[in-house]
């Protein structure tokens, strides 16, 4: 999949914000502006948006010396989602169908970065995104796949979704699970210090993909990862940015879970904006 | 005033916009957007916002040939506008303040190209609207103004709003009234077609700026109207984009009547997001 033209405004943005998070000084902001726009002109060099992405918050952290523009953002998140959580359990422990509803809380966790004024209010965001099923749900083939697997990877988006995975996790406590994080801090996805913040269980292996993009791109990761991408016998890849990136990935079966929060993306996967997914590809 | 760090990403969203009004062909949009990613980095040459979005636009037109690519939307406008037209007079008829609401009805018309479904809808949000005061309204300083006045020029802005702005002219049916409206299609800001269409009194003077950007650049004005801008008794300026292009203008007295749709202007005029504001240049 290449750029979508949609995205380049909306990434433009994005590095903004993160310039504005990363430093207070004005004149900084507008260095980092000058070259993002010289980048942007050179987006069909890049063979998807995330790699685009990754490219232009480059930029900031050069430009700032911040490494991790959006550490704070991502200790809130994780903060909110730990007081989140004893609802999910509760939430989870009612179902009847334990693993569609797993799945279902572990999608909802992309809505952890949406803006909330406190707890009540996320806790009541989370509650009325939790009782939306999915729009596509190919349960039937992971249900199969699932009943041979002896384990399971997990390609992890955001931080403070992280703790929504944990309720699938436990669900499939009975697989060996390997958790993937970026290599590198990168926009508000999770890497290796939000999943410590997330008190992810003793079991989970935690691994990362050594790349810093906000998507999976298979060719920027070590070499160890792709061999375990490749070994793994289930593999589930959380949020947009990754689907982008693996969406043209044909040699290995993966599931898809997200909440589809840009239109060109829900049109791709033929939802409705803001429609939950849980989606093969196929193999 | 220079252009806002946060005005790029906007601009680059309503140029594929644009494109994507003008033409279906993907690869034309394709086009569009690697030479307006190319102007976009040379931005600080550019004085302001609606000067940048000018020379953006004009992109639009050179490559897919359509001057206009705005003009259903336009039209479409004007038609629910008229539809809502015998309401406003209601509603102004109601009023003990007429000049406040009169002032008010033609500062809410901004709002005209808002996406709504059908003509009720239209005509609730309007509703709604309306009974919105001023944040910001510098009425007395008008006032006195307007006493010794004899002619009124007023810089129009968006098509459909022109409708609105039509219970303002008649409500100052004592004056000689001047309505400037963009030398060429630009956005959805109205030319000399859309003003016919909104059924302006014959009374009323049109003219042309004859600038081809959103915003009353002056020295892109001709000759003529830069006379007839600074021999006017009095000058109302309707909208964002001539706000951000007057606002540094000090030789003589203006009204900006507008509604702040967006962060940066609403902070430079010290309200929030949506409010309405009538405020003077302080000459």
């Amino acid at each position: 999949m290449e750029v979508f033209l949609d995205c380049l405004p909306c990434i433009l943005r994005q590095v903004l914000e993160a310039a504005r998070l990363a430093t207070d000084r004005t004149e900084v902001h507008e260095e980092i502006m000058q070259e993002a726009t010289k980048l942007l002109t050179r987006y069909r060099k890049f063979p998807n948006s995330p790699a685009l992405t990754g490219a232009m918050h480059q930029i900031v952290k050069e430009f700032t010396g911040v490494f991790d523009p959006y550490r704070e953002v991502k200790k809130k998140n994780i903060r909110d989602a730990l007081q989140v959580y004893p609802f999910l359990q509760q939430f989870l422990a009612a179902q009847k169908d334990q693993i569609y509803w797993a799945l279902k809380i572990a999608a909802t966790g992309n809505i952890i970065d949406a803006a909330v004024n406190n707890i009540q209010d996320l806790r009541h965001e989370v509650e009325k995104e939790l009782n939306k099923g999915f729009a596509v749900c190919d349960r039937n083939q992971f249900e199969r796949e699932l009943e041979r697997a002896e384990n399971l990877l997990i390609i992890g988006d955001n931080a403070g979704e992280t703790v929504f995975d944990r309720l699938l996790m436990e669900h499939l406590s009975n697989l060996q699970i390997t958790y993937a994080v970026r290599g590198e801090p990168i926009i508000n996805d999770a890497v290796r210090e939000d999943v410590r913040a997330s008190k992810f269980d003793e079991g989970i292996n935690v691994v990362s993909t050594g790349s810093k993009t906000p998507g999976l791109i298979l060719a920027d990761c070590t070499e160890e990862f792709r061999t375990r991408f490749y070994q793994a016998d289930l593999v589930i890849s959380k949020g947009q940015g990754n689907f982008e990136a693996l969406m043209d990935e044909k040699e290995r079966s993966i599931y898809f879970l997200l909440k589809a929060k840009c239109p060109m993306l829900a049109a791709e996967l033929g939802v409705g904006v803001n429609d939950y997914v849980f989606k093969g590809n196929g193999r």
